[in-house]
């Protein structure tokens, strides 16, 4: 008791002596004690081992590769409801969407003069292919999207570009929102100058041989030419024989084309909430992946974190009183099929969405909550930093790819930022593959994530609706 | 002067308290001090800079990849003679070399059941192909060479077996030693037992998708089977299928085949000595790469290394006594057969070769030497030791694959050891690429190599013969 009074005046000094200190401006909490203490055990449990790398063991050993379109995605979908059902989930069930289906082909590169050389590169996802026999002119090396409208036409004409920019590695993951408009753009913009080809710089930070492949769009109006990544290396080797100042002639041969779009499905599965069961907390992850790794990083975490999260807090002895919905997307990667499908089946709960958040930027370890919530309300996402340990960071948080049909109906949104600074070197390649994964990460994304979602579920208020926009990435 | 006296007596006071320290222990440096002196300042500014990463942009980027028996090889003699002639090195010469060619064609595999799934795998070198519609099998796995052996044959019969073996990671590249015996004599073990095939883990410390090739030899008498190496993720795959329980089946297609031999060459160059040009300071690394990169690390390094040390010895205003002959050995990684050649052709001279040294284990900074010297000659090593600031190793240097066969002449050996914690994620593969080369690195073995050569070609007495034995790789 002494050292208790001690102690508080000690407190009314400081505060007297630095009143401009967070010490002294701190908040008072404003979840109830009750709610943070079930949420720091979700926690700490979490942190202490959970089920959420096996999960992902499981899909990336049992389905692999799975994007949009494929057999392997049906297959992951089957997996989804087997998953879910064994896992305790209820009301598991599959939701329809129809999806794009690109298929790569086979593929190949070589650098035929000045110096032959094979290269390793990926056709971007939706690129045309060329002919059978391949697409072989000379290269024109720009430096940025935007270099290349500066170029004479006559420069171009009948050439390949290749786009040689640098992504940089960050912890945030920003420079990849700096480097990847050429992936997207690239082709259309060559193409209005006569280009037949274009090559791009892997949007990645390693320096290994696995290009990385991600979405391209034709603009429409406009000639649709192949296009493609160098891995890094062979972007180095290209711009090395340019250097030489001799003329560069390349060989293209990308076998992708477009099929039919298919039937296909997201899953869904949830915890019933106990009071008020129609009010959902929403944690997402994409079901799809890339063809060419087994998509452990993108997005088997996520899928793994959200599900484990979601079980964890459906072990509780007393559920929270509102419902979560785990929703695995389809097609997240090739133009957000699933979160699209969703926003139209669920347009009449979705002013019943309490919150969204999404799980897709790998395993790293949380290291910021940020959010898109009505201001008044972040006092609850100040209180969630404390519970996490982890920085606060702004209210305008899009919150992943997939909760982006959900802005126009003002779902607040939470977004746990995860350290990215090796997320880069794998995404998107035959790279990403389970060994990425630490499992200790894991499970840190999975105490975060329990302990927001069981929050946001159980606590007396909401989180209100979130400001117009979609918020940044 | 009285603080130089009262040093004095400070180190008399210190060899009577510690008289088994290395201070009391240190023997008077050998060398004398102009040549000592020299080496100094070869080494002072070769660590300022050399041009040991133009050479290896150069072989890298104009060549490639240079497997024994290719076209590209024979390009990299070409770039190996116009190379040391335009460096300024005299008795510019071929050397004739008879090696193998080898090809790889198209190769793939993919897990068929219980989960589907493509592999990424590389055929070991020397192995022959699969009939075109490849080889479906069951897979057995094994923890180790030698557990093969335990096998009943009726276990293995119509079987791929799995080699499971992982290789550690040490600066020394130790753990290649221990595990690299599989990849050599893991298909002939099998094909006793009725195997049909073998898989190994790569030998390899790395996580990424890029397989690591390397020679294989069949047991004469013994069926041949194919034999690939799986990427390390590859390899965690296929035992986490196996580890489900269930039986697993694979399809290997491998369009490997031996074509006839063919006459090719080793490079070679000299700095004249002065007074016994007839006595040769021997520079060795190896011209040939495997096929899948670039051979940068493997062994471009060497190749610049071994070039920019000699040429900045060839720059000093007197030569050195000795010759210092630049050896660019064709065919290290299939067989030797440059080095073979190399001793059949210079037998007379054998017992004039003063010294030998090898380069070929990537751009690590040295931080040993070793030996295989006249006991008598070690204080010579010891001065070398204290000149380049590194550790004194053993006298039990082999030095090198290509300098095995000079042993038999007791040619006296020095090896400077490299830095190979990360060497062996790249070896072999399509990774082993120029950015994986850091110029400073590079600089400072050229900058040991030359102190080095320098110093035992101008010293005045030499290291004497080598004992007999080949030494400890």
């Amino acid at each position: 008791m002494v050292r208790a009074l001690a102690a508080g005046r000690l407190l009314l000094v400081l505060i007297a002596l630095f009143p401009s200190t967070s010490l002294a401006q701190t908040p008072a909490a404003v979840l109830p004690q009750d709610v943070r203490s079930t949420a720091a055990t979700l926690q700490k449990e979490a942190l202490a081992g959970t089920k959420a790398y096996d999960i992902v063991r499981s899909l990336t050993v049992e389905v692999g590769p799975r994007p949009a379109g494929s057999k392997a995605y049906d297959a992951a979908v089957e997996w989804g409801l087997r998953t879910l059902k064994s896992l305790g989930f209820s009301n598991v069930h599959a939701e329809k969407a129809t999806v794009p289906h690109w298929v790569r082909g086979a593929e190949s590169g070589e650098i035929l003069a000045p110096y032959r050389q094979p290269v390793h590169l990926a056709a971007l996802g939706g690129s045309i292919g060329t002919p059978e026999e391949g697409i072989e002119a000379e290269v024109v090396e720009v430096p940025s999207l935007d270099a290349v409208d500066k170029l004479d036409p006559a420069q171009v004409q009948g050439k390949i570009v290749f786009y040689d920019v640098h992504m940089e590695r960050q912890k945030d993951g920003s420079g990849y929102g700096r480097a990847v408009p050429v992936r997207g753009a690239g082709a259309s913009r060559a193409a209005k100058l006569g280009a037949v080809a274009v090559l791009i710089r892997s949007i990645g930070t390693d320096n290994n041989r696995t290009p990385h492949t991600g979405g391209m769009r034709y603009q429409e109006g406009v000639r649709q030419i192949p296009a493609a990544a160098l891995s890094n290396p062979d972007a180095d080797l290209l711009a090395a024989e340019i250097a030489s100042g001799k003329p560069v002639t390349f060989r293209l041969k990308l076998g992708a084309r477009a099929l039919p779009e298919v039937e296909t499905a997201s899953v869904v599965g949830e915890i019933p909430g106990r009071e008020k069961p129609e009010e959902i907390v929403l944690l997402g992850a994409h079901l799809d992946s890339w063809d060419l790794g087994t998509g452990a990083i993108d997005d088997g975490a996520g899928v793994a974190i959200m599900v484990e999260a979601a079980r964890r807090i459906g072990q509780l002895p007393q559920k929270p009183r509102r419902t979560i919905r785990v929703v695995l997307y389809a097609n997240e990667e090739f133009g957000l099929s699933g979160a699209r499908a969703y926003v139209e089946a669920h347009k009449d709960e979705l002013a019943r969405h309490v919150m969204a958040g999404e799980s897709d930027f790998g395993s790293g370890r949380v290291w910021r909550i940020a959010s898109r919530v009505d201001p008044a309300k972040l006092p609850v996402v100040a209180d969630l930093a404390k519970l996490l340990g982890v920085e606060q960071g702004k209210n305008d948080a899009g919150g992943g790819a997939d909760l982006g049909p959900l802005a126009p109906a003002h779902v607040p949104v939470i977004a746990l930022a995860q350290d990215g600074t090796y997320y880069f070197d794998y995404h998107h390649t035959a790279n990403d593959t389970l060994d990425k994964i630490n499992p200790k990460d894991l499970d840190q994304n999975v105490a975060a994530w329990a302990a927001v979602a069981y929050t946001v579920a159980d606590m007396p208020g909401d989180l209100g609706r979130a400001p117009e926009g979609e918020g940044r990435e």
